[in-house]
């Protein structure tokens, strides 16, 4: 159980100015995407920074859905700026781009590659020091805010992939509920898929003392660490929070129990998944989100097609739990009951048709396009999705089932259509 | 939310060794007491120590329940050592005892009352850096491998106190559940009462946004920020395994599962109470052990007499929990619900009484003591039992409802007898 530092409360964004003259902080590199810069949350730090005296420069160039090129673009911002702390306002793309501009500034003649995920990558440990990064979400899905991971589009391979080292999580997450307000239907609606799926993936990974290799020396212990009794206290409250609020918080912008509920579920699941990992959904999701041919997600204000990570992670879930539910049924059905099945009838064997089937229900209410079909794959596809599935190792390898390639086929033929 | 590390698994303790070398320690201080001395955990410890070729030395001489003068003879061990990493192998008094030796050889020229909360000490905060301190706990009931706090005798004002302080949480836990199994029945019992007791004190605290006062500055915020939102998982999480576990725990010492279980519940409740804090029960119980006259607890291998910790905590919780659930009763019959009431037609204005019952049972069921007066306390007790109370503000002050001296009285005479 790595650890991850998060105050929550309305209006702890204004706090940050102080955090970071507490640190002795001079030189502060903040980071947001375009449309936040004029918004409140960016607004409230900016104010707290002034107020508390501390220079500051605004990056806004962060892409949503972050690329290789991207990345290297705020890499370059900090590297020129020699900051000595930042503060990421943001969704997950924020956030994440955030941590590698602090990690290669930290380490300024690191290639890209060098700390990226192998096979991909190199996957070299973060030996340098890294300078303090405060996180203040203004989505609820990432959780990035509590984990050591930054995710990105590798473009020449048409692949997600990312960075995953404890030195790289955010040392303060500052938690203000009222950053939830300003978030238009589907950005809710598919952030919340992202916390769903962190929380079902984390309680169905395969079991910490079932992992290899098992490294001797517990410094080489990989971030993702399996599921284990910490984590699972995380993954079933978030659940419970998805169960309960997740509806009215799409729904209902003005319902402040529900939104700022799941900005708290997604926490929560962050500092689970973050210790424990997740696996198939996550996996197949990075293809499907990289290959992105002409979908534009409604919402989302973007120049470039896009399926937004939690959509992506979602659709495959009706298959992907079918297909893991032998492993270990009863937390399949644990599951499905906290998600609003009656499973007092239900049969062991039958846990993962009855997640899934919970899973269909609550997607189909929350008005969730039909599956990869509807967001432009057709079975020409597939080979494609599976090969850019392949390389996303350091979570498949953690699901309860071993698959082979023809198995990820079949589940993403199986996603094609939901209901 | 403060930060809390620990790394939970069978045989960890073996891993210590390997971890001190990873953080570069050269001269490690092993602190236990002359029980544990012998004992399997501490064996595993230095043969970690040894394997990985670490210099180390022993202080065994920890006393159970620490005083302000054990306290002193562990820090001129530490300060004389010059030691640049600690492992505090034990229960509460050893792991407590190890945070003041690293925290007053950390800072050599402080006197003793200078951390120690005020009013009692002078409550200076902490702004030397400390060694690391890795903590490996063999009972399951005080989760200070997980806190920032050291509780210790004050034997000029027959009251304990304690230092509180975020600077001296342990770097790392080691939960090891295999060191459960050498505890006799009575240190099990009581110190599941400890988890008890922190499970339903900081769940019932006063809630963190009603505390007062309320700094402007994030960094002058106390240890204890009432109940929240996070505090609250834990705290429920751990009053259910010990619903489930405590009572199998204590009858069975063959109980695998329910000995692994109350040890990891140890670890949940600290990190709830080490960031919402406790209240009356644990207020009052400091008075109650630091006035022992001549009980002495069963299957504890001490020389003096001794309230143990958890016993003089669970002795006045029916009548804490009487007096404050007019201020959150639904929490109180939540809790009661847990520990298996059938709450389905009580009524929200009998909460307490609920709760009471429901604890007076659980304690009979396990044997204990009946009340203050079969730990050799009568009424004419009561006003140095109100006068040790008082001082004990840090934690008080947290309780949701207000009270006046007279109604301390009342609570102390009210547990005088239990059944």
């Amino acid at each position: 159980m790595a650890v991850s530092n998060i105050r929550y409360g309305e209006n702890v964004t204004k706090e940050v100015g102080m955090d970071l003259q507490n640190l002795g902080m001079k030189n502060v590199c903040v980071m947001t995407d375009k449309n936040l810069a004029q918004l409140p949350p960016v607004r409230a730090v900016l104010n707290s920074l002034i107020r508390n005296k501390i220079n500051f420069s605004v990056y806004d160039n962060v892409r949503v859905e972050p690329t290789d090129k991207s990345f290297m673009d705020a890499i370059e911002f900090a590297r020129k700026g020699k900051f000595d702390a930042y503060v990421a306002v943001g969704g997950g793309s924020v956030m994440d781009t955030c941590k590698a501009a602090n990690l290669y500034a930290s380490s300024p003649e690191s290639d890209l590659l060098d700390f990226v995920n192998a096979p991909i990558g190199k996957g070299k440990p973060v030996t340098v020091p890294l300078n303090p990064l405060i996180a203040v979400p203004t989505t609820s899905g990432t959780g990035s805010e509590t984990t050591g991971i930054a995710i990105f589009d590798y473009e020449e391979l048409n692949a997600k992939t990312g960075i995953a080292s404890r030195a790289i999580k955010p040392t303060l997450g500052l938690i203000d509920p009222l950053h939830t307000l300003h978030m238009p239907e589907r950005v809710i609606a598919n952030s919340g898929f992202d916390v769903l799926c962190h929380s079902l993936e984390s309680y169905t990974a395969l079991p910490y003392h079932m992992r290899s290799p098992c490294p001797t020396n517990p410094i080489e212990r990989p971030t993702y660490q399996g599921s284990n009794p910490i984590s699972d206290v995380w993954a079933k409250h978030a659940l419970r929070i998805v169960a309960k609020y997740l509806k009215r918080a799409v729904k209902n912008p003005d319902d402040r129990e529900a939104r700022f509920s799941m900005h708290l579920a997604s926490s929560f699941a962050g500092i689970g998944f973050g210790n424990a990992g997740v696996h198939l959904c996550h996996g197949m999701s990075y293809p499907i989100s990289g290959l992105v041919k002409t979908y534009r997600a409604k919402d989302y204000n973007v120049e470039h097609p896009i399926v937004p990570h939690g959509l992506s992670v979602v659709l495959t879930s009706p298959a992907v739990f079918s297909f893991t539910a032998s492993m270990c049924p009863e937390r399949h059905l644990e599951a499905a009951e906290i998600l609003g099945a009656d499973i007092r009838t239900a049969k062991i064997k039958d846990a993962g048709l009855v997640l899934a089937d919970t899973l269909r229900k609550f997607l189909f209410d929350l008005n969730v396009d039909d599956g990869l079909s509807a967001v432009g794959y057709t079975t020409a596809d597939i080979p494609a999705l599976v090969k850019g599935t392949l390389p996303q190792e350091r979570v498949t390898k953690l699901s309860p089932r071993s698959h082979s390639e023809d198995e990820l086929s079949c589940l993403f033929e199986a996603s094609m259509k939901l209901y």
